[in-house]
């Protein structure tokens, strides 16, 4: 189907390097792999270095473009600051960030402790701030443009139980997103972000949450894929092709967004009366005739 | 219990006219009675002028306060005047304005005519901006402060299916509450709205949607209340009590403010993963243990 | 610069058809040039046949797709299901609808008749709802997916002075938005919006603004632009690239929502510090150091 | 006038017992003294004990009230749990928490160091969710009901330039206040946030930010006043008036919820068309006659 092609036309992103967070893996290496194919060169950073770097040479392989692999652990800012160092040295400069490093704990909060709260907060809120001013100094000390992208979650402005420190550190950065496009546009920077919905990667959820431990009811009834009104789960390009969008010039006028690529999921549950889709159609017809001519007026 | 008692000072509404639309049943009687027992006087203003009546008399017995009952159909602008004219004949004065009738179909969209969806906007959005416009214009004529308060609900930002011309009727109404709570606080006048979530009528629900219709499963599984966190409906007092703090002379400094009494149903839903509330407590010990050490790193 | 360029790769949109209402001009007419461009059939619909047989014949001409234009008052049910009809008959379906016919009044809002708002209203929320629901019902009824894209404002959900119809009706197109892309989803039908920030179009604002009629500083402070993080107004390809996206396939998970494309516009207005930026760089210098040391603690 | 007099009925929160962070000074002072009032016991918690002391033995002269002052960093987990067990040692148990504290650095961003920006977000999202999770596993251990009001800004959910640590932390806040509503409400514990517009504090504001150091055109171009649509600040009392609501049973159904009180500042700036009201009303006749029988029509 259409809609697991590439978006944009060959060369999109010629000539631009773009740095990802915890690029080595998941979803952060799979916009990675279409930023290549569209000509970006990539940096991808995060604290395996083994891992970066066998992702680096699978990639250079299948698309034939130039990822440099740093390792850098994104809650130390003079880390930041020498991954820019690296790119530049290696790119000649940096165009577009895409902060997509994250962690998250699936727990009762009450079963966290305050500890447990930090290491997600340092991760996502800190890192991502880390870099943003890191690179953001930079690119306003010579004058040069630039493109943020923050990956953030739906939850970021709803909340959610039992991801709470995460859904936390994640409007923090949604905040980050929508001042800094502000702030900074007159320096030639747009910041922007991108909330997905269920896009399911190798191991990450079961990493987190084991459907094995749960009785196969509750697995059913805990399932993404039930929650999003197109019953279906994201795929990668799907959310590759929005990402290159946001990166690249065409997107020149989109500044200060959060787009949610989520099948309708929030809104699903959100709507006071949207979880009657379960009656089923014959049963309208009943529930019509007894109320027929008859509305609310309170 | 506390919140089902009045909260306000005694005689916090002396001396204040209120005209509530849809005043005679549900929720506007509810929130009518209260400002009466805080010193107010009443206009309520709906088609059907027997249960107006049937109310008044009902509420000036309960409350010893003067409630002038009004018919009016909201859809014609005329109408809104005339109830304008009345009031002030009267009682001098409107100082605050209750946009509070409504109508509403609950069925799949696809079933609907084009009427059906008219119906609604006609009396929800329509029937506001009426009265609005109305009183606006003769409080800015008379350089006299006013208060509008408008009844939505949760779906009026989130949508909703099966509701949907009442989600877009709201809607409406929520734009118009922020739009001139900017516009016309220079005249005095502020707009502020409340989105309750199940607040239980007699019949409204019934009326609209009947439970009995439904096998026993699908209606509990349909049950507001176990959509809301607090695991309970509202009762009228804790409407009323909000409602009068926001017709007050207490909330002067709250102004275009959208303000949710739900228990947090609308939250619960739209949280990825709140629905995990459906693990027992035992369960977590389990997938602790399976996922001990390990957090997601995308 | 490439933001001004085609964005999708080519035949994006081969052999679907897609129906803009109040396409003959402006931001309508832009988009259905870049739609053609990708190969799609266009349907225009709106009230002046001469307009739309002029823009239809233009378009033709300079991309070499086919268009159908059809005359229709999209206030009145019948006429958008006869468009329906002709457009079906012509090109055998209708893949896609652009909810773009709009009507606004800039003024202030006690200076407005209610008809005046009825006439917003009915341009904007129920022509939209009429085009939505005769293609919905003809969508479903033939068991053909189909994709829904509404223009809406930004105002649609803060709100706004000086244009309160139009907030109202596309509040309530908003929510329509909303509420169909969960109930609908079912059948195969996304519904999204885009709300754009000032694009200007021929003759438009000029018609309902005459700049020339304020003094010259009111002028320049009034001027959209220069409310822009960005301090430009957007280029119509940059709607249109944005417009293609979500009603094309890579789009097949975006459901439910409004994108923002503003240039950061109204997130300037709505930060509570953000108009410190009127401070001059050197003047930090001072403020610096007549705070350092201190940071506030409440 | 009625707004700057008490709301709630005497006695309204009889016994309660309160910890307010930050409560030595400004706001937070304002909140305890009302509580104290309105009969409740208060605990204020700040880093500075002389300040505290000094506030204790004040409120409690002018309240006959009980106050118990505990030093402590917010962002030092085993100080929110020692502040804890000293209230309940004191008073037997603490029934509801004001997350009050907070720090802020107004600059723009670019010269900001990244440990700038920790001070702020440990300060003020650390510290709060640091004595959030210290007293609601002390809750849920108990099995004592609880309530939640946290202070956050109108920029939490729009971001804003020049405040941008500050917007982070708000932000994280936000979604915690609106995920533990959800996931705690099983454990009858309540969360609740306010958002306030400009409350002017002795000192807080001018400390930030030294108008004297402004021309005057300018420090006129950024009063606060200017840009509420009410043209004024609000007073404490009002603002105390709505966290005593919050922090009573009087608001049990109100849950997840942020209420804004800010006179109607951030959508004046969010709306795109709410500057008009620059035009003096003379004008908008001239303006009416040049467009007389227009309306706009994309």
């Amino acid at each position: 189907m259409a809609h697991t092609k590439s978006m944009l036309r060959d060369n999109a992103l010629q000539g631009q390097t773009i740095l990802i967070t915890g690029g080595g893996t998941g979803l952060g290496k799979s916009m990675g792999k279409y930023f290549l194919e569209l000509g970006a060169n990539l940096v991808i950073a995060s604290r395996k270095l083994d891992v970066l770097e066998q992702t680096a040479t699978e990639l250079m392989q299948q698309t034939g473009g130039k990822v440099l692999p740093v390792a850098c652990d994104v809650r130390n800012y003079a880390d930041t600051e020498q991954v820019i160092t690296k790119a530049k040295e290696v790119f000649g400069r940096v165009d577009a960030l895409v902060n997509n490093a994250a962690g998250n704990f699936i727990s009762p909060t009450e079963r966290l402790s305050a500890k447990a709260f930090d290491t997600i907060v340092d991760i996502v809120l800190k890192g991502t701030y880390n870099f943003t001013l890191a690179l953001g100094k930079e690119w306003i000390a010579s004058k040069q443009p630039g493109t943020i992208l923050n990956i953030v979650t739906t939850y970021a402005w709803t909340g959610s139980g039992f991801v709470v420190p995460s859904a936390c550190a994640k409007a923090g950065v949604l905040a980050l997103t929508r001042s800094l496009a502000v702030e900074w546009a007159k320096y030639g920077i747009r910041s922007n972000a991108i909330a997905p919905g269920p896009f399911p990667t190798e191991g990450a959820w079961k990493r987190l949450f084991p459907a094995d431990a749960l009785p196969g009811d509750l697995a059913k009834k805990l399932d993404p894929a039930e929650r999003v009104p197109l019953k279906r789960v994201g795929e990668h390009q799907e959310l590759a092709n929005l990402a290159a969008y946001l990166v690249s010039e065409f997107s020149a006028f989109v500044n200060g967004e959060v787009i949610t690529i989520d099948g309708g999921e929030w809104l699903y549950g959100a709507g006071e009366f949207s979880m009657l889709d379960a009656i089923p159609g014959q049963l309208w017809d009943e529930i019509e005739k007894a109320t027929r001519g008859k509305k609310s007026s309170q």
